[in-house]
């Protein structure tokens, strides 16, 4: 067994060599996910799903402090029910999975399973929603969704996702802004204090905003090849859907209107964004926060008397702060160490019979391998600060990979230069028309537009495509 | 708005004149659902979702504890795989939901949405089990799954509900036994312990076994009208599944061997059993384990200058220790007593200026509306004692229940007597055959077996039915 595990690890292929196959070599080797016999939906093994549980523990607790309440849909969907907003139903209609028969008969109405659920929730609204007293109204839901996709990739592209999606409504749009600017916050922030991930963080434009909304935010972190990965999005719809629903209230003025809505989500894709932000050639380097494993004992000549129950006292002592494996096994300490690289846990400890003498271990980064020898006496403390250097080192690398790979564009050779050449993303000045995105994307074979950042620059006054006075700045990248 | 509500809570049906209109109302009322435009789909409120929250984090720390973890399916079952257990597909197959379409084609395969999901299980299984060393594996899922049902009630039978379901594998038929029968105490544990609700647990007939199962054994609550309500099951399956799908392993004499294989599942149904099981005519009352809030404190005199200052002092001490909600709004203090009665908070803590003077507050019961006095001293101590003596009073209200309603049949005539004029469950013996079963169940419009209860008793040599000699004695009973 040690021997087959051994030779699986060295099948990893290298990232310079082929980054797709790294990628896939790492998610079937660290048994994060399995192919299942429906085309495009993966299984998530123990060792993914549970790095998809502690995102999810830290996720809702932070919703919850920012006054959400979790609420439970169902999964189907009538169709004229999702039919009821216009450019919705034109954005989902062709990636829908759809149910005709239930219970041997064919259904009178049709039912799509959820792509996602601003209808149900809309729906549901209309009818527990009367007055300003019943708002705001902060909905959050944990579920699975389904949007048929015809190539698919294990968590960046699947047929069936897990992800949160927020629904809120508002009494005025200014409440309702505020709220859509503040989710997205709230994931900038998980994503750097949890996942260790810089971002850029925007508006999308025109085109690339989702079905439905007047403005879409999202937050784009860079993959360690330079390719973007749209890592969650906050939506302000309006009054759009409230008005296809017919979802009203009484104001403080005892007048009729319509509430202001917003959605937000995040899904199993994060798990991809962790994976090809922070991994390397030798696998998955898993951000602490939720590394379903956050410290691997292996105890040195374990045969040797003492070695064990020396390491089995500090594992009890560890355990109470920190998620600690003891790998006991009679595997060799090689293929341990070669394992648990592999399978990304931040920090490994190693302690053997010289150590217990000089009552010490040797605990070593998983990012840079530096071994630092630390006393027993304040295991706990060294540990907790070994994590927290874990997780500086993760950020502070990616964003250094961010930063290099951010290119500026001042025209259109050097944008066609940079995208040709350049691994990353491209900040170029844009004139607001949506044609010159889909030159852009033509000429370039893909480069989008991933947002108009919040923080802007006045990099040239000429959209680098028409050459056109200028209104925005844009970060342009290829996307998963 | 107060009186609207006011309105709202003396509403309720009266148990004894409606049972099911009573338990339709303190659903709705109590905000725990609301009906969807999807038949037999509900939608699951914020203070009806929050109470599965608690019971999923009691249940999953319960099942970690014993070695499982847990993964993530698909929600699809290609058509051919359903197929593959022949006892099983029957089972299932007439109440299915089936998707036939994808991104606007037609399937190849029509898809079933999971109604449990034993065949994914088994086909990821295969290929992950190879040697004695591969197993256990002890498996959990959290998902909702679909059963397309004709006639629905929230939580007690829906088209789609959330459940766990457990899928284990082990080297022995010896273990694999002992597996299902560990699932089926862990079930009863958490039924007495978290949800203050005793049970009959025991073994299903052959008749009443799950689709494939060689054995299924049950836990079987009894409800406030001494209705029964099938609480969990827990399934040992042989090798059955294993060899439709083909799973082997080498042994430890290196033979290749089919493992054995157990399943489990509770869900939202657990719901309904709590509010059946503990409710009355004021509405809800909630085991204090999962109560989203589990003490409502109340101000007295809140204008009063001081009493709201001390009120959130108070809270904020409690509120290291338990889930407390202080309501200070304007309803009157009549509203807001009704109010949380209604929603089965089951301690609500009164204070006002006078017990400030005296340096204590009231604590009132919701099961007996017992008041005590107690002092703030010690007010985190007495206020869990106080949540510990009403989960012990919702215990023992429930066992008298179960215990009363519990009747004894030594033969036909009796039986037909006590099906007909005593609610309840009814201790009969049986012959074993599965005829008797039908023909009691005809004769008593609805009483079937409940199970083969863990602890038997011979109240008389013949079967209740047919007169032959008995096998077993049978708790029996109508469910919902």
């Amino acid at each position: 067994m040690a021997k087959d595990n051994k030779k699986a690890v060295s099948e990893i292929t290298a990232m310079d060599v082929d980054f797709a196959q790294w990628y896939t070599d790492v998610v079937k080797k660290a048994e994060l996910v399995d192919y299942s016999g429906v085309k495009g939906c993966m299984i998530i093994r123990p060792y993914g799903y549970a790095i998809w549980e502690n995102i999810q523990s830290d996720l809702d607790r932070r919703f919850k402090e920012l006054g959400h309440e979790n609420v439970y849909m169902p999964m189907f969907i009538p169709e004229s029910l999702l039919q009821k907003e216009k450019d919705h139903v034109n954005g989902f209609a062709p990636e829908c999975a759809i149910v005709t028969i239930g219970g041997q008969n064919t259904l009178s109405e049709r039912l799509i399973v959820r792509p996602t659920s601003e209808t149900l929730f809309c729906d549901h609204y209309k009818n527990i929603i009367h007055s300003y007293r019943d708002l705001p109204k902060l909905y959050n839901q944990w579920c699975s969704v389904v949007r048929w996709e015809k190539t698919t990739r294990p968590f960046l592209r699947t047929s069936e996702f897990l992800w949160q999606e927020g629904h809120t409504m508002h009494e005025t749009e200014a409440e309702a802004r505020e709220e859509t600017l503040k989710m997205l916050k709230c994931y900038e922030d998980f994503y750097r204090e949890t996942l260790a991930i810089p971002a850029i963080c925007g508006k999308k434009t025109e085109k690339e905003k989702f079905a439905g909304a007047v403005e879409t935010y999202t937050i784009e972190p860079m993959m360690h090849n330079g390719v973007a990965l749209q890592g969650g999005t906050s939506h302000y719809f309006g009054d759009g859907f409230a008005k296809a629903f017919d979802i009203t209230f009484t104001d403080r003025e005892n007048k009729i209107r319509y509430p202001h809505q917003t959605s937000w989500g995040v899904s199993t894709r994060m798990i991809g964004a962790i994976i090809m932000t922070h991994g390397d050639d030798n696998g998955l380097i898993l951000p602490p926060k939720v590394a379903p494993v956050q410290v691997v004992m292996i105890p040195v000549a374990q045969h040797k008397p003492g070695v064990l129950e020396k390491a089995d006292e500090v594992k009890r002592l560890l355990a109470k702060n920190f998620r600690v494996k003891l790998d006991d096994s009679d595997n060799s300490a090689g293929w341990k160490f070669s394992e648990y690289e592999m399978k990304g846990v931040p920090v490994r400890l190693e302690i053997g019979p010289r150590d217990i003498e000089n009552n010490s271990c040797v605990l070593v980064s998983r990012v840079t391998g530096e071994k630092t020898f630390v006393s027993l006496d304040n295991i706990v403390e060294e540990v907790g600060a070994m994590l927290d250097k874990v997780h500086s080192e993760l950020y502070n690398r990616a964003l250094e990979n961010l930063q290099t790979k951010l290119n500026t564009a001042h025209n259109y050779d050097e944008f066609l230069d940079i995208a040709e050449n350049k691994p990353g993303f491209i900040r170029a000045m844009w004139c607001g028309d949506s044609e010159c995105e889909d030159k852009l994307k033509d000429v370039t074979g893909g480069v989008k537009s991933r947002c108009i950042p919040f923080e802007e620059e006045n990099v040239s006054d000429t959209c680098v495509c028409c050459g056109k006075k200028a209104k925005h700045m844009v970060v342009w990248g290829r996307q998963y």
